[in-house]
């Protein structure tokens, strides 16, 4: 694993000797070869900074490693999360594309939960309820926040709101304005045990003071009931469905209130168009593989220490946020599958925001930085309103800034120099719908998996985030109970917080 | 310079023989003695990666680089700003600590213009009015966007929505459910030539339908009078003020306007208190010089591939993209003011996100990554809400993920083994209230004008964004009139635009 990604670093070095300009310039099939479509998605990755050859090792890799063999796995339910014994059936939740009875079962599983969740949409919107609170965190929240404010209508059925952390301003800021009699909550945690969520979810439950009106979505229906809410209200999780890859389950209730059940049902269509395309492509045109070797091209060969993500879109301002965590969840990992650790860099930083306004932002660092960031350029070629100038003038900036990050300029003044060579991919949707906005997902879903294939790490589980939850329960009693910590750090800060 | 800085580096090496939570346990007096404190600001930095020796030579490179000097050359509005040939008196706007007539001058001049900004509040508030509509971007926007989210009170005499893209979604979204003729609209542009603000603006003047409630900020009142704004509603910028330093100028009227002109002043005179203590107080004891060496000694001693900026309350959430600005837009530069190349990195991907929530995201990577990423944690002592066990909660996990990410935690399952060495910087402000927050800002501001000194780079010009605004003139006039562009991946993916 290690020796195959070791020989790419040649090819890195190679390309020293090369602009990115010149491989665009000297190459006029290059446009047009290294671009991809699929259905109203379209690639390009003509601006990343390989060449031919590099192109072709990182096919050899896709071969070496069998990449279309793991997603063959992924598909059909086998135990790909291999430290917990599990298989990651987040595209079961979407479509029926996997052999064998584990992820035939799951898929009957989702479709059972669906019809439930259609009918509790239904309900609701016969009800007098205006406004939707969803408590949840991290993958619990992330997924359903960022479709509802890519997607979500101003005058639809239902205004839903997002209270994640666990801040009294969080909780007043969310509830101000709202009508406790018209407003219904869904409390939504896998485990039902998320300190969060619970705090969160008793502070909610008590201001709207009618027990029904309150839903869950939890793997942990006991919990649940322990909580006070009937199991008439709640939704199912399960443990073959990690909560970074759960937007298509019922963690999504928060979506189909916001945009309606049958939208919700296209946004899965659209992931299960890429499901298709990704289990059924040859690696040499498919967009996930594609994407992923790049991405391991940039980290590995390159040594890209960041990953940016720059939708030119003002409703997918989310979207950063929310592949932070699929990513970095997912591959923020220094350990093997097998035990082994790992001898080269795994996932750097993913980070972004939207354009243009990272133009007027960060983008100083992008272009004169000592750092070279790649990013994903993400457009939208019709916009839903009718201002045409105004996108004219937001699809000339993304395509500029690209062109200018990879040919950069030379001056005179050193201090007006572009050194250029800054890679990019291009990623076009025709519109922003369910249908384009499930695919752009489930694209990075597939991405993230076959990148920890290919560095041969679990994108599944997150032993990461334990021990921080774990000393927070000593460091908490400390606060309350004028107990001592251990750690003189903790201490010396524990007596400045008890000292206001 | 750069021979100072590599002075560094063995010092960094020699950390890897030693643990962070080695150097805090066997020094019992680190905890308090790495620690400083300025008014209501409390600073931890025990749990950087440097010990007492590495820390010596860090204060051998202040003086070296006259630290203090460069800070009084700064007030006294030295051209500071080299390839310009002019003062940064940002400061001057909040402090009259500057020497000189130039200094002198600029703060004569702000407070002129925060009379006359009084008056406009006063008028305002005076009016039928109830919603401010600030259209600006880069630095005209994500200053006051962060002030008026952490300060505003729901119930504030105006409500103020912000209009940055140039998207006509994000145009949609911010006018839907205001009233034209209850709304007042401030356009905030130093040059008053920036496409995003200019376009929006006319979407908005129009929107309106009445001049008289059109406002404007600009160092160009010419301009302003062109596009159709009285004199009497204009406010006044300077070219000694940047963009990114900019919000205790006339850039903060929609502060003013969202929080009070009172409590405005107060976010001023925390600043000047942070401004006092950054010229006086010596380098050994000056918050601003500690955190510019640190992290200076994160990036070139230790590699620190970014930095990660997390505040722990909801009402900071808007932070890290405002520092994003501020450090990468100031310091993404590799040439220094003398013309010559760096030969050490300078700025990294500053990046964050608002904790708990990110707990739940990310920090899985911070913790069992294979970067190591140093972070400031922010905590607020004392919350404005009463539900003290949620306060109690997020505090505990704030103090405990600190103490995760420095100690790790070994064990037999390689998957379970948290690395540690991790460090962090712990900032506790009293309260988050105008005092608080201006003394914050003006924190980073200083760190980043002396990590700029440390680095011998102008922290005050932003050559890097002319290139991609002058390439989309082009790509514009190709995109509206179906003209060519001569680069090959710009032509195929214009010609992907026009299909749909």
């Amino acid at each position: 694993m290690s020796s195959a990604l070791a020989c790419l670093r040649p090819h890195g070095l190679r390309m020293q000797a090369t602009s990115l300009a010149a491989l665009v310039t000297n190459d006029p099939a290059r446009a047009s070869d290294f671009a991809l479509r699929v259905g109203p998605l379209y690639a390009n990755f003509a601006r990343q900074y390989y060449d031919r050859e590099a192109w072709s090792a990182l096919q050899a890799l896709a071969a070496e490693t069998d990449l279309p063999g793991a997603m063959r796995r992924l598909f059909d339910g086998e135990p790909v999360n291999t430290t917990e014994g599990r298989p990651a059936l987040h595209a079961a939740l979407r479509s029926d594309l996997g052999v064998g009875d584990t992820a035939r079962q799951a898929h009957g599983q989702a479709r059972a939960a669906r019809q439930r969740m259609a009918r509790l949409v239904q309900e609701l919107a016969e009800s007098n309820v205006t406004d939707i609170v969803s408590v949840g965190i991290g993958g619990s929240d992330l997924g359903p926040r960022l479709v509802v404010d890519a997607l979500a209508a101003t005058n639809a059925r239902f205004r839903v709101h997002f209270l994640s952390n666990v801040d009294g301003h969080a909780v007043q800021k969310t509830l101000s304005g709202l009508d406790p009699t018209r407003t219904a909550a869904i409390l939504i945690s896998k485990s039902f045990g998320t300190q969060e969520t619970l705090l969160n979810g008793e502070v909610v439950r008590h201001w709207l003071g009618n027990d029904e009106r309150l839903y869950a979505v939890s793997a942990n229906l006991e919990r649940c009931a322990g909580f006070g809410i009937a199991e008439a209200r709640t939704l199912p999780m399960w443990d073959w469905v990690g909560g970074r890859y759960s937007l298509w389950s019922a963690v999504g209730f928060p979506i189909a209130l916001a945009i309606g059940m049958d939208r919700f049902e296209t946004l899965l269509a659209g992931a299960a168009q890429m499901d298709a395309h990704a289990l059924q492509a040859p690696a040499h045109a498919n967009l996930p593989m594609w994407h992923a070797l790049t991405a391991v091209w940039n980290r590995n060969a390159l040594d890209a220490r960041t990953q940016a993500v720059l939708p030119y879109d003002e409703r997918l301002r989310l979207l950063p946020a929310y592949l932070q965590q699929l990513v970095m969840e997912s591959l923020g990992k220094r350990v093997q599958c097998d035990g082994s650790s790992v001898a080269f860099d795994t996932v750097p930083v993913w980070w972004g925001g939207a354009g243009t306004d990272v133009q007027h932002s960060f983008f100083q660092a992008l272009h004169q930085g000592t750092d070279v960031v790649p990013a994903d350029f993400i457009g939208i070629c019709r916009p839903d309103h009718d201002r045409v100038g105004l996108h004219a003038a937001l699809m000339a900036n993304l395509l500029a800034q690209t062109e200018a990050l990879a040919n950069g300029q030379d001056k005179a003044d050193p201090h007006r120099v572009y050194p250029g060579n800054r890679p990019s991919t291009l990623l076009l949707v025709d519109r922003l719908d369910p249908q384009g906005l499930g695919m752009l997902i489930a694209l990075y879903e597939h991405s993230v998996y076959l990148q920890a294939v290919l560095w041969g790490i679990n994108a599944f589980d997150q032993f990461g985030v334990e021990l921080g939850k774990q000393l927070a329960g000593g460091v908490l009693a400390a606060l309350q109970d004028e107990a001592d910590v251990s750690d003189p750090v903790t201490a010396a800060v524990l007596a400045q917080l008890r000292r206001t």
